[in-house]
């Protein structure tokens, strides 16, 4: 449409009296009678729009005043620097084309702080997406994606995607979504794992980042029914070339968000410690003595409480491995110990209480 | 495993008598009694090992001989460079370990140049993907999405990642899967539309690359159950700036696919040709004149039929988009033109008969 449209954050790194222009929706309206700030939001950010009386006319300043929050503007100025605007920049707007009106409800406004309920959110969701803060999670998820990707690339891992329409299940017959196949029966996939392993016994190193799909009952921020998994599976690899490509991911995912996302960091009141990679490797063994010495008793054998995995969690200050668990508590694919048995080669990484 | 192991295109640039390790699968053996041939295959290709009795000694020489095809080995042995060898470069081995046996019925060796049935292909489908016709196709698959998504992101497009568990039909009530959704029903997403429109009202350009479902019962070659799409959605744009995202992309990522699979596309013998931007635009009606002048009759405001989509196909070198179409051919959510609504603002971009 307008070719040569700039973001608002070039605006902020553009000289003083440059002709630039933006496209975007009205974030917020400061109406002090001769002149009217408006904050423009465009997929980079926002800037600062003014609409005075020497430079957008008595026309044009009406027109500004009629606008409401939301509105889909197009316009055009010239930049002003200027240290009361945010970002130290502004546009002095001679002229301005209004794409689309809008009707927000003023408790959904994306520059409302007041915390409205998810059901209402929900409801009018694109609203809700252009909240600053929700608008800064999308874009981290993008970075967190697009680095793990660069990552396992420059590993010599190649991008694969399985079936997620599948005939038996993968991991237990439990929590499979059944699908109505023509006049057959079949299910939504639980994880790529059988299929990665056949492919990694041809193409050595393969990833998938899609869709996963679990019909677990529980109700609990632990529990969906879908989301995005990231699967990663290596030929010509033991358990600690695994752990190294794991935990080099993540501290280069760390690197990038960090580099990438500050405005969406700070926005979030989220600060990303650098990670230094190898991260500890802590046996089931030595975890479960770990926890005794805290008064978590877990008998040898049994699987780690959420309690335990949040004092477990306290004890380490960035993520960590737990290696070695007891092949019994672990599926059907995973090697045990040739040393003892009774042991497997696996790891859980942990972050936080998170596993 | 072996942290040094190298991969062996690096076997080919290497200079003569570097001490090198490798890992892979036998792909073919030549028994000369004092020498041993094989060709060992990684996931970058593969490289000549040879057994002698001068490098290797006698014990090593038999081992080799009882070496089956498909075994997993790692080997460590010099480089020696030979126009004889494929490549140029051959290693002559003096250490081999033997990871894995394998048994492979002899018509589903991956060396195998005879047609096989696809039901028998697909019982063994490991070993099918191990034909270098197979690697190479997941090879230009890997390298087509990786180049797809360095180009949209390149253009400040956002990855999103929509529901495939849905409530409702985005296109038609036709042509879904349904899901049993605990005690309700739901159905496998057709296509992200409805939801990459509310997304770009928000992030402004966003993409997704995922799985999307269609249960057609069609059993043809332009029709699948499962398929993994690339969508696209961009705010502030017409027509025209989307075509051109879209030319610059396949523009883009056939570059790309010519530039890093050569190999495979000479394996394949496939050549292709790089395209120009901008593509053709032929409108709906000149396509349907352009097809009456080849006696295929196209009622004005019928879709065009495969056989017509054949013949337009001829018409043109590379890649062409049919613009205008009919608006009442397309789904609810594309726009009528403003100057005769009965046309839209809509394409669909052909390559050769295939939309």
């Amino acid at each position: 449409m307008w070719k040569d449209r700039v973001l608002s954050s070039e605006v902020l790194r553009s000289e003083e009296g440059r002709r630039v222009k933006l496209a975007g929706w009205v974030h917020s309206i400061r109406d002090l009678g001769k002149v009217v700030f408006i904050i423009l939001r465009d997929r980079d950010g926002m800037v600062q729009l003014v609409f005075s009386l020497n430079t957008s006319g008595r026309e044009l300043v009406e027109q500004a005043k009629r606008l409401g929050k939301e509105y889909v503007v197009m316009v055009e100025g010239f930049v002003k620097h200027t240290e009361k605007a945010p970002g130290g920049a502004e546009v002095h707007v001679d002229r301005l084309q209004v794409v689309n009106e809008a009707e927000v409800p003023p408790h959904l406004e994306p520059d409302q702080r007041a915390k409205v309920d998810l059901d209402v959110r929900l409801d009018d969701r694109m609203l809700d997406l252009r909240r600053p803060e929700n608008y800064a999670i999308f874009r981290i998820n993008h970075v967190v994606l697009s680095a793990a990707r660069r990552y396992l690339e420059s590993e010599g891992f190649m991008e694969v995607h399985t079936p997620k329409l599948i005939a038996t299940a993968t991991e237990g017959g439990a929590a499979l979504f059944p699908v109505a196949y023509f006049d057959k029966e079949a299910f939504l996939a639980q994880s790529p794992q059988l299929y990665k392993e056949q492919l990694s016994a041809v193409f050595e190193r393969v990833y998938e980042i899609g869709p996963l799909f679990r019909a677990e009952e529980s109700h609990t921020n632990r529990h969906l029914s879908e989301y995005v998994g990231i699967d990663v599976e290596a030929a010509f690899a033991d358990e600690e070339d695994v752990m190294r490509v794991l935990e080099g991911m993540v501290a280069f995912v760390i690197r990038e968000v960090t580099e990438r996302c500050r405005k969406e960091l700070e926005l979030l009141r989220r600060e990303l410690k650098p990670l230094s990679t190898p991260f500890v490797r802590l046996t089931y063994d030595e975890a479960i003595e770990r926890l005794r010495e805290v008064g978590i008793m877990i008998e040898w054998g049994h699987d780690l409480t959420t309690e335990a995995e949040r004092a477990l969690g306290r004890m380490f200050d960035g993520p960590f491995f737990i290696v070695d668990w007891p092949t019994h508590l672990k599926p059907f694919y995973i090697m045990p110990r040739e040393d003892d048995p009774s042991r497997s080669y696996s790891f859980d990484l942990m972050y936080g209480w998170l596993e």
